[in-house]
């Protein structure tokens, strides 16, 4: 008997399926500028008119091993948001604003309804961005994945004024650092946090432990949140810069966006920690130097403005909606960049 | 003992210092606009100057279990350069010309070594294109890949100026048709090739049948080539259309740039088919229609002309070095939009 694509393991009318589900799922995240749709060889995007250096911002990333948590529990729904929501953040860091997004899906064996629901999530994620889905891949590579998984990479461009980059340039000593809750562990430190809670310890994605308000598996497929506007609303209150707090955590990711020789002092007192952040700290056990450098700790995202500005900028962003606290400052440092009070 | 995130199989100083060895292959491929360098929460690249109303194009691809045969034969240096290639060669369809790359890497563990391996035919790709490496993510992600193996997704954005995108809009009955030769399987069609070749006829990858010119390790890893610069010279002389012959075949791509009720009337006889895809449908077999529409059959890019200007674009593309050809017409179509001449 003859031998075809799809006795390899490539249903090509499976992905053609696909493309038709995605199509009424991308139009609804369309936003002025978008002028191809998700099926051509490539997404178009007219460059939005009137800017005067206009500067492109790109930023890529996954979900990591979040996505053992979905498959475990069969839920496919928000993982989608997860990614959007790491590249987006990156890029908005930069004062940029998202425009477009696209995804590369990579599967064993295409489950079509399985991955309409992850693009679900990566249209809601677009949604709260912001940006347009204007593309993307879904690649069937038979015996890459284990049956029913699957990576995703999200890839985000987004666009600023060149004179209105946020590039950190003018923080100075004594700027307030201004942290802004996240969801929970976002998508970052799943590895140690799955080894810790569902190997170690043993416990069942369905269960409830004590101090978790709800079941551990809604705790760990808690969406990550999308700063996108948040960073919007402190750009009218003097941001010198933003940081988007993934793996690294804060004293990973706060460097990244100060100037040489200065660093940051952190209060731990001033926000709230997630239970889940405890629960593994305890179960572990995990050194506290450890869960800093691991995880976000509570908060996702930390941005810096000038002193006298700073209540101004934390009641705006409250009166938007955001959980917002002032958590530390700017110092002069020579060794460690950042550190915590006791 | 306390736990630590390294324990968990994800090894954050390893990943520091592949970025590390990324910084000088990525400066190799700077191109004017590049702002900021692989190591930030983003990339960033100036909107070239002087155009009218500019326009964004972007696309994303993998390279499919091409993969198998490098981690096979671990050879990992021209893997990145197939992957530049099926995102900047879809890009430059529009008649956009690439002006960044970012890559996605994920792996189980990360082998600093390999990864640098793949990032090195990654920046060499980029420079085939014309574009920038202007960032990427390296993911680790334990127990998701087999030992040694990885996956990788690959995003182009590119530029063109609003009034000169290739929509395929001028295309009448009558252009012609030109292909430029591919390398052999490009980055398509491997599940079937691997398994017909290596699981069925049980050939070694170091073997060489008789018909190839090189072991078959070879011509499976040659690299996809790149057509940016094939599509410049095109433009020169009426290019009206162009497309990327991947996943589909001649019958799957030509059709995407074409306008509705235009089809292509092909000529076989017209170029140099590889032999490693007769020895693929000898081995399966595989019917010729099947062939067809999973393979590029010898020819990775057909772009439309007028019939008129034909034979100075094919003599203009010969001088800048690419193997073209006539291969066909373009013809008006009630049923199948892409026949073959027996």
């Amino acid at each position: 008997m003859a031998r075809t694509y799809k006795d390899a393991g490539v249903d090509i009318d499976a992905g053609d399926a696909l493309v038709e589900r995605i199509k009424p799922l991308a139009a609804r995240t369309r936003i002025p500028g978008v002028i191809a749709d998700v099926g051509g060889f490539a997404g178009l995007f007219a460059v939005p008119a009137g800017m005067r250096e206009p500067v492109l911002v790109s930023g890529t990333d996954g979900v990591g091993t979040k996505l053992e948590i979905a498959f475990a529990a069969d839920r496919h729904e928000t993982i989608g948001q997860d990614l959007v929501a790491m590249s987006a953040n990156d890029v908005a860091t930069t004062g940029a604003r998202p425009l477009f997004f696209l995804d590369y899906y990579a599967t064993g064996r295409l489950d079509v309804d399985r991955a309409e629901r992850v693009m679900r999530g990566i249209a809601e994620g677009c949604r709260l961005a912001g940006c347009a889905l204007l593309g993307g891949e879904t690649a069937e590579l038979p015996g890459f994945y284990a049956r029913g998984e699957y990576d995703l990479a999200g890839f985000v461009v987004g666009i600023v004024e060149r004179s209105e980059i946020l590039d950190g340039r003018s923080v100075v000593p004594g700027d307030a650092l201004i942290g802004i809750a996240s969801t929970g562990l976002h998508a970052n430190g799943y590895s140690l946090a799955r080894r810790v809670l569902l190997q170690d310890a043993g416990l069942a994605l369905d269960s409830r432990p004590e101090s978790l308000e709800k079941p551990l598996v809604d705790v760990l497929l808690e969406p990550t949140r999308i700063y996108v506007r948040a960073i919007e609303v402190a750009r009218a209150h003097g941001l010198a810069a933003a940081a988007h707090i993934t793996g690294g955590g804060l004293p990973g990711n706060i460097p990244r966006v100060l100037p040489e020789g200065l660093g940051a002092r952190i209060d731990p007192r001033r926000w709230k920690r997630h239970a889940i952040f405890d629960l593994v700290q305890r179960l572990g056990p995990v050194e506290e130097d450890e869960m800093r450098c691991t995880f976000n700790l509570g908060l996702g995202l930390v941005m810096v403005v000038p002193a006298r500005r700073a209540d101004g900028c934390v009641d705006a962003l409250g009166a938007a909606g955001w959980t917002a606290a002032r958590v530390g400052e700017v110092v002069e440092v020579v060794g460690e960049r950042v550190t915590f009070e006791a």
